[in-house]
C-alpha cells in the first residue's frame, strides 16, 4: 500500500503537471506562474479585444480561484464506515438459515425416526468413480431455506407497540427433497420444517399449496442437479475418434480435452421425460462463443443412468439418428464437412483468443489515471445493522433477504417509518433464444432453475461497486454443502449526478436546488461459467447486476443491467435473421430477456387498489371559444378506472405511454382529496417477451406475456414462478395464469408483478462482452399523490439563493450549514484484492484448504461434462 | 474558507466517531479498541454458534481492514483542471459572434449606406414613457448571430491536409430585422451578412431559402418581444377597482401589485392577427402555481398600440364580451364570485409561502452532512482548448455552439479521430396541454421562440454540476444587448456506477471487469421566470436539464431532465380529468413536452442510409425437430430493410419496441460484413405527441408526431423549427413535413430528428418544484457493428482476475498499473458562490454596475406586466 502520489499529467500539460505544495510560499509563486499560463491559452474572445483583457481576468479568478486560499492544514477523514442502524424490530423475519441452523435441520431429517431414507450427497466430480455418491435412485436433500413466515404474523410483530417485547412469528424451514427411491415412481417434494430451531415440536409437512401440479409433487424429470455424475456414463466412446478428426481436437480427460460441450432448456415439456440438446464447443476462454456446429439430443430421464444414452445427432446441418449412423457417414466419407474457417489472423493462437477480456487496442488519453471516485469526506450518511441486515438511509429502512432461487430481496420497506412495499425481490428470469440449429431454437432458459442466488458472485472492490461500499455477506445452501460470499451485496450512496429539483428565479425562495443522492443495494449473479447449460448468457447476457435504487422524495428504481458473454451459434449464411455474425464462424443468437419483480405494495396499510390512467384525444368546445380559432379545441384528457377484477389485471403499457398504473388506497386520501397511491414507471427497455405460444415456454412463463400484472396478496401464491419451471412449459409447478382467477382486488391486498428486460439482437460490439450501459431495464416506483408535497424538500443537501439588493453585490445563499466544499485527507483504503468464499460441509464445517476448488466446482457443478469415463 | 473537519458523525456512533490522527501510533491504539467495538456489533450469525467466532474475525479484517495500513503521508493532489485540447482545426466554425463582431455588424448595419433606417431599442422597462424606446413602427434589429457555414465547405476545411494551412470557410452572420416601417405592411426578415469580419466586400442579402412562408418573409403577428413596451397602452383603468375588490388585490404599480399576469401562446394562427389569452396571478414567489381564475383575451395586433384592447374576460367560468361587460356585472352584483378557499394554514402569510423553495419538514437522518462528491484524485481525464470550446476525452473529440434560439450545441463529434457526428443540436422544445379554461385549453407552446439559449441560466457549482465540473462560458444577444454567462455549461467526468463490463469466470482471461466512465457536457435553460408566457414550465416544467453523456464504447446517451414549476391552473371540480389538485385552489394542468433534436449523422463519410429492423414471430420445422416437442417451433427471427424513401422515413417505434431504427453507411462494413452504423435507442420516457390536429399546433411542430425520423441532409433544411414557428401554425416559418418530399434516401447524407419528452399528469409531488429523476427523456445512439468488437475494452481503468493456482492463494490480477485506490490531499474548494452576468450594450461596452438588474430584466423582458401606466 502506498500514500504517495503515482499520477501526474502528461509533461506537456504545463498547466498542471505541477502538483501543490501545502506551504503556503510555494503555492503562491506557482499561483503567479501558472496564471500568466491561464493568460495565455485561456481566451475565448479574440485577443485583439479590449473586451478580452478584462474577460480573461475574471475567468482566471473562476479557474484558479481555488489555489487562492489561506487555509488551515485539512483534518483526517472519518472513516467510510456506515453508522449503526437501528432496526424496527430487532429481528429480521427474512433472514436466510445460519450455517448452524442448515446443519441442526439436515441432521433432524437424516435422523432414523424421519423414515426419509436420505442418503448424503458428495460432490463426486472429478471423481472417475460414479459410484462414489449418491444415486439418483436414493433419497436425498437438493436444499434447506428459510421459509418467510405469513404476512398477517409478520405485520402483528412487526406492528406491535414495540417488537423488541413481542413475539415473533414461528420460524420454518423450506425442503425439498428428491425421492428417487420413491415407488412406483420417483418423485420431488416440497417440505415445511418448523418450529424451528428444531427441538421436541418440530413437525415435517408437506408444502403443496403453492404449486399447481398433480396433488403438489414435481416430477422427477424436472429436478435440478445434485452433483457432477448426471452425465457420466453417456458419452458414447465410439464418437471420440470422429470428433478428434473433425474437430482437430484432443479428447483425453477433462483437464487436457479441447472440446467441451453445453445444453440447451427446458429439459421436460411435462416431466415425462428429460432430454436436452447438447452443444460441443472449443474448451477455451470465453467457450460460449466458439460452438462447432456439432449437437446430441441426449435423453438422461430417469433414476437410471444406464438407460441413457444419445438419440440424435446434428453436425453441419446434416441429420444422424444414431452415434453409428453419424459414425458410419464419417468413415464412408459421406459426411459433409463444416466449412473452413476463415481466420483473420495466421497465430493459431489468436485464433480463440478473442473471448478474453485482455485489454486490448491503443491505450485511451489520460487513461493512466484512474477515473474519479465518489468520496463520503464527512463520512457514510447510511446506517447498516450487520446483524439483522437492515440499511437505512435519509427516512428510508428495509432489511434484506437471500435465498438460493433468486438471491437478494428487500422486506419491509419503510419511508419516515410508513411501509411503502411489504417485499420487493426478483421472480424469475427468462432468455429464449432463435436459431437455425438445434440448440438455439431449443432454448428457453428461467434461471431460477438454476439459482441465481446459488450463483451469486462475490462483488469486485472498486469495479463492481465504489471504492466506498459497504459490502453484505450471503450464505447460500447447495446439495453438497454451504457457501458464504463475504461480498455478496454492496450498499453505497452516490449524488445522481442532477439536482432533484432546481429552478431560477428572482423573487425571494424561487432560486435554489436540492442535490439529488441515491442510495443503491446491489448484488451480481452470473448463472454457470462456460459450460452446460449454466451458460453466462442464460440469462441476460449474464451476469445481471441488479440495482435498488432509493430516491430522497420517495422513488425507487429498480434496475437490471447484463454483460458478461453472449450463447454464441456457429455462423452461417443459413444463420440471417437468427442474429449477427460477431467473428469468422461465431454468431449472437437472437434472444429475448424477460425478468419478474414481485412487488408486495402496502400503500397506507394492505387494503389497496389497481388504479388505470389513460389519456386520450377529445375535442370540445367551450363558451369563450368563439375567437379567431374556432369553436374547436383538440386536447387531451385522462381517464380513471380502477381495475376491479383480478383477470383484467394482466397489463401492458399503453401506446405512446398515453397513461399508466399506479397502486392506490382509495380509503386514504391525500390532503387534496386524492388516494394515496404509488405510480409504476416504465425506465430503461420496457418490454415483454416477444414470442407467443412457444411450446417451451406454454405455461411456465406467463408474467412475460406483459409488462405487469397485479393479483391479489396471497400466502399460496408467494411466487411467479419455481425453480421446476423451466422443465415443466406443459405442467408448471407455478402456473402464473391461475393467480387471474376473477377475484375482485378491490381495496384488498395487491402484489404488482412487474418485468424488465431487453431484445437482445447481437452485434459485433457484444464481443468479448455485453455492455451494461446498453443492456440495461428499469422500472421505477414513485409516489402519487402519496405525499402532499415533494418530500425532497427536507433535504439540506440544498440551496436557497437570495436576489442581491443591490447592483454588485454578491448572491446571498441559506445552505442550511451543509457545506458542499467540505475537504479533509481521505483514509487510505484497501488495495485491489479478491477473496476466495467459504463452504461448508453438510454438518456445518468450514471445510478447510479448497477454497478456490469449492469455488471453481460449485460454479462448474454439473456444467462441465467430460467425454469419456 | 476552511480546511477544518466541520463534521462529525453523531456521538453514539462508537465505531466511527473518532476521527483517524495520521499518526500511526494513535492509529494502532484505536484500531485495537475499534476492533474490539466491531466484533461486539457486527455478528451475522448467532453468538452460540463456534462458527460464528471465525466469521467475525474475518469481517472484522474486511471492515477494518483500511486502518491497518503502514504508509507514507499523502501528497498533495494535483488541481481539477482540465488540461489543454487539441483541437483537430484551430478554428471552431461554428463559435458564436464575439460581443465585438456583434457590435461591428451593428454598426455597419446602421450605416446610412445600408439604408435600412434603424432605430436602436432600448430596455424601456420600467420606465413609464412609452416614447423612451423604439416604436413598434420602426426598423430594429432583433438579433445578430453567427451562422454556420456550408457543411461541405466545413469539412473540406477539417479534413484538408492540415487544418492549421488550410483556408477555412468564409464567415457570415445572420440577421433578424423587424420591419415595422415597411409598406405596405410591417414584416420580419432575415438576413445573411458577410464575409466576416466587416470590410469592403461585406454585403447584406436576404435569407429565404431555409423558410417556407410566402417569399421566405415572417409575418409581423408572429414576431419576437423587443423590450417591455408591448403591453404598456393595455390595461383598462376601470378594470383596477373591480380587481382589487374580486382578488382583495392592490394594483398601485408594479413593484407592489399584489397581482400579475401571464399569457398563452401561440398568438397567432398564419400571422393576420396577434391575440392572446392571459391569466392573472398573485405576484407572489412561484406565481404560476397561484392563478385566480381570472382572463383576458387581448389583441395586440400590429404596430400602433392604440389599437389594442382587451377583446374578452372570463372570470369564474363567466364569459363577458367586454371590459364594460364585466365591470358592470360586477357592479349589478350578477357576477359570480371565486368560490372562498379553504386555507390549511390560517396564516395568511403561510397562505402563499408553500411555492418557495424553503427546507421543509424534519431533516433527515444525517443529512446535516454533506453527501458524497466525485473526485478525480489523479488530476482530471478530460482536456478543454477554452479558445474554441473544444473538448477531448478518451477517444471522444467534439467542438460546442451555442445560439439563442435553443442554446448549446456539439459539433464534429469525432471518436478515435472519426467522424460519426457533424452536429447534435436541440431544435425545439413543445408544450401543449389541456384543460377547463382559456388559458391552458390556449396553451401550446414552442419555446424556441423565447430563446432558450437566451434563456440559459448560469449553473450553481455543486448544485447543478459536481464540484469538479470545469465551466465555460456562453454569450447571447438579445435586442438590448449582450450577455455573458460565465457559467453557461458544464463539463465533467463521472463513474457510470456500474462497469460498462463484467464477467466472473474460472479460466484465465474470463474474469474481470472495466469501469464505466461518462463524460457529461450539460447546460440549463429557465424559460421565463414568473409571469407572462414564459413561465417556468413552458417547456417540461422549466428548467431543463440538457445532458449529452459519452461513454467509453462509443454511446453517446442524450438526455432532458425537467424541474421547475409547473404552469399551475384554478381548481375546481370542473377540472377533473385535465390534471391534479396540488393546493386548495391550484391544480397542475395535464400537457406533454416534446423536444426535438437534430443528429446529422456521418457514418464512416456522409454515404448514410435508415435501416430498419423489425422482429416478428414465426412458426418453423427443421428436420431435427421430429421429437418429443413436435415438429413445430415457434421463435423469433429478425427483418431489416433499408428504408429508401423519405417519405417513408417519418418512424414511431414499434410495438413492444420490437425492432428499431439505425443509420449505417452499407459501403463500409465491419470485418464481419455488416454495413458500420449507429443504432438509435430510445431511453427513458420515450413518448410522442399525444395529441394530432390541434389548430394551435396544426403543422408548425409535425416532428412531434413521431419518435424520430430521418431526412436528406440540405443546406435549406438547418433545422426542424424557427422561432416564428410558434405564432404560425397555419403557416409555418419551417413545415417539417416539406422536408420528406419522396427523395432518395439511400447512401445520401442523412439528418435525424429524434425526439424525447414526457406526459406530465401533474400531481402533490410536482409542488413546490417538478422532480427531475421522473421528468427525464433520453435516447441513446450506440454503434452497432461500427467496430468488429467492443471498443471499451481499450480501457485500462479494468481488472482482470487470474485463478488461484493454489488452495488459498490469493487471486492474481492485472490492473494495468491503474490503482483505483490511489489517494492524496485533495485541493481546496471554492466556497459555493453564485456570479451575476457579464452584460454588454449594442456598441459592445460592459455595462457598469446594473449586473443584477440587467439580469433580472433580461429574464423578465416582456413578461412583467404592470397593470396600468
Amino acid at each position: 500500500m502506498t500514500r504517495q502520489s503515482q499520477y501526474q499529467l502528461l509533461k506537456s500539460d504545463a498547466d498542471t503537471s505541477q502538483p501543490i505544495h501545502r506551504r503556503r510560499r510555494v503555492g503562491w509563486i506557482l499561483l503567479a506562474f501558472l496564471s500568466a499560463l491561464a493568460i495565455s491559452f485561456y481566451c475565448f474572445y479574440p485577443p485583439e479585444s479590449a473586451f478580452a483583457s478584462s474577460d480573461k481576468s475574471k475567468e482566471h479568478i473562476d479557474v484558479y480561484g481555488s489555489w487562492n486560499t489561506t487555509s488551515a492544514p485539512l483534518k483526517q477523514c472519518v472513516p467510510p464506515t456506515a453508522p449503526p442502524a437501528k432496526p424496527p424490530a430487532p429481528i429480521n423475519l427474512w433472514a436466510p438459515l445460519t450455517v448452524p441452523e442448515t446443519a441442526s435441520i439436515q441432521a433432524w431429517l437424516e435422523h432414523p425416526d424421519r423414515k426419509l431414507n436420505l442418503t448424503r450427497v458428495t460432490a463426486s466430480y472429478p471423481s472417475s468413480n460414479p459410484n462414489s455418491s449418491v444415486s439418483l435412485a436414493d433419497n436425498s436433500i437438493f436444499v434447506i431455506e428459510s421459509y418467510h413466515p405469513p404476512k398477517e404474523e409478520a405485520l402483528a410483530y412487526l406492528d406491535s407497540a414495540d417488537p423488541h417485547k413481542a413475539e415473533p412469528p414461528t420460524r420454518y424451514a423450506r425442503v425439498t427433497i428428491h425421492h428417487g427411491a420413491a415407488k412406483p415412481k420417483p418423485v420431488i417434494r416440497d417440505y415445511l420444517v418448523g418450529p424451528l430451531p428444531v427441538g421436541k415440536d418440530t413437525q415435517l409437512k408437506p408444502l403443496k399449496e403453492i404449486y399447481h401440479t398433480e396433488d403438489g409433487e414435481i416430477p422427477w424429470n424436472a429436478r435440478g442437479f445434485l452433483n457432477g455424475n448426471d452425465f457420466n456414463m453417456l458419452w458414447a466412446p465410439k464418437l471420440r475418434e470422429a470428433m478428434e478428426d473433425l474437430f482437430n481436437a484432443s479428447l483425453s480427460g477433462l483437464q487436457s480435452d479441447t472440446l467441451t460441450a453445453g445444453g440447451s432448456g427446458p429439459f421436460s415439456f411435462d416431466g415425462s421425460f428429460r432430454r436436452m440438446w447438447l452443444s460441443w464447443r472449443r474448451n477455451v476462454p470465453g467457450p460460449w462463443l466458439h460452438p462447432i456446429n456439432f449437437f446430441q439430443y441426449v435423453d438422461v430421464s430417469g433414476t437410471d443412468p444406464s438407460q441413457w444414452g444419445i438419440l440424435k445427432i446434428v453436425y453441419n446441418w446434416q441429420v444422424f439418428g444414431s452415434v453409428d449412423e453419424f459414425v458410419e457417414a464419417w468413415k464412408n466419407g459421406t459426411l459433409v464437412r463444416n466449412p473452413p474457417i476463415l481466420l483473420d489472423d495466421s497465430d493459431s493462437n489468436a485464433k480463440y483468443n478473442w473471448t478474453q477480456r485482455l485489454r486490448t487496442g491503443t491505450p485511451r488519453d489520460l487513461d493512466h489515471l484512474p477515473g474519479p471516485r465518489s468520496v463520503s469526506f464527512a463520512g457514510l450518511r447510511f446506517r447498516v445493522d450487520q446483524r439483522t441486515q437492515y440499511i437505512s438511509w435519509m427516512g428510508w429502512g428495509f432489511y434484506l433477504s437471500f435465498d438460493r432461487d433468486m438471491g437478494l430481496g428487500l422486506y419491509d420497506i419503510r419511508l419516515q417509518n410508513s411501509r411503502i412495499i411489504y417485499q420487493l425481490a426478483p421472480q424469475e428470469a427468462m432468455a429464449q433464444y432463435a436459431g437455425n440449429d438445434p440448440m438455439q431454437t431449443s432454448t428457453a432458459w428461467l434461471d431460477r432453475f438454476f439459482g441465481m442466488g446459488l450463483a451469486v458472485r462475490d462483488l469486485m472492490p472498486y469495479y463492481d461497486c465504489p471504492a466506498e461500499a459497504v459490502y453484505l455477506p450471503a450464505t447460500t445452501m447447495s446439495p453438497v454443502g454451504s457457501f458464504r460470499r463475504e461480498k455478496a451485496i454492496c450498499v453505497f450512496e452516490s449524488d445522481s449526478g442532477r439536482p432533484i429539483t432546481r429552478h431560477t428565479g428572482w423573487m425571494e425562495g424561487e432560486f435554489g436546488a436540492t442535490k439529488g443522492y441515491v442510495l443503491t443495494v446491489r448484488s451480481t449473479s452470473t448463472v454457470g461459467n462456460y459450460d452446460y447449460m449454466l451458460t453466462d448468457t442464460v440469462i441476460l447476457c449474464r451476469p445481471a447486476v441488479f440495482d435498488y435504487m432509493f430516491h430522497l422524495d420517495g422513488t425507487i428504481e429498480v434496475r437490471l443491467s447484463a454483460s458478461g458473454y453472449l450463447q454464441g451459434g456457429y455462423w452461417e449464411p443459413k444463420q440471417e435473421g437468427y442474429g449477427g455474425k460477431i467473428r469468422d464462424s461465431t454468431m449472437g443468437n437472437l434472444h429475448d430477456h424477460v425478468i419478474n419483480f414481485k412487488v408486495d405494495f402496502d400503500i397506507a396499510g394492505t387494503s389497496n387498489t389497481l388504479l388505470e390512467t389513460t389519456t386520450a384525444q377529445e375535442t370540445v368546445t367551450q363558451p369563450w371559444f368563439d375567437d379567431d380559432w374556432g369553436n374547436e379545441v383538440i386536447q387531451q384528457k385522462i381517464t380513471k378506472r380502477y381495475i376491479e377484477n383480478e383477470s383484467e389485471a394482466l397489463l401492458k403499457y399503453p401506446t405512446n405511454f398515453q397513461g399508466g398504473y399506479s397502486i392506490v388506497n382509495q380509503e386514504e386520501t391525500n390532503k387534496w382529496g386524492y388516494p394515496r397511491g404509488y405510480a409504476i414507471h416504465p425506465g430503461y427497455s420496457p418490454v415483454h417477451n416477444t414470442v407467443v405460444g412457444s411450446k417451451r415456454l406454454l405455461n411456465n412463463a406467463n408474467w412475460a406475456r406483459y409488462n405487469l400484472a397485479v393479483s391479489k396478496r396471497k400466502e399460496s401464491e408467494p411466487s411467479s414462478s419455481s425453480m421446476w419451471n423451466m422443465n415443466l412449459p406443459g405442467n408448471p409447478a407455478v402456473d402464473f395464469h391461475k393467480f387471474f382467477d376473477g377475484e375482485n382486488i378491490t381495496q384488498t391486498d395487491l402484489v404488482a408483478w412487474i418485468n424488465v428486460g431487453t431484445h437482445h439482437l447481437p452485434q459485433a460490439e457484444d464481443s468479448p462482452n455485453t455492455k451494461t450501459n446498453v443492456a440495461t431495464s428499469s422500472f421505477i416506483l414513485t409516489p402519487l399523490n402519496y405525499f402532499d408535497a415533494d418530500i425532497s424538500m427536507e433535504s439540506s443537501n440544498a440551496i436557497l439563493l437570495g436576489i442581491p439588493q443591490a447592483d454588485g453585490d454578491p448572491y446571498t445563499f441559506e445552505d442550511y450549514g451543509v457545506k458542499q466544499d467540505f475537504s479533509c485527507i481521505p483514509e487510505p483504503l484497501v488495495p485491489f484484492e479478491y477473496s476466495t468464499i467459504r463452504s461448508f460441509d453438510l454438518d456445518g464445517r468450514e471445510k478447510k484448504g479448497g477454497n478456490t476448488e469449492d469455488m471453481r466446482k460449485m460454479a462448474e457443478l454439473f456444467h462441465r461434462i467430460k467425454f469419456e469415463l
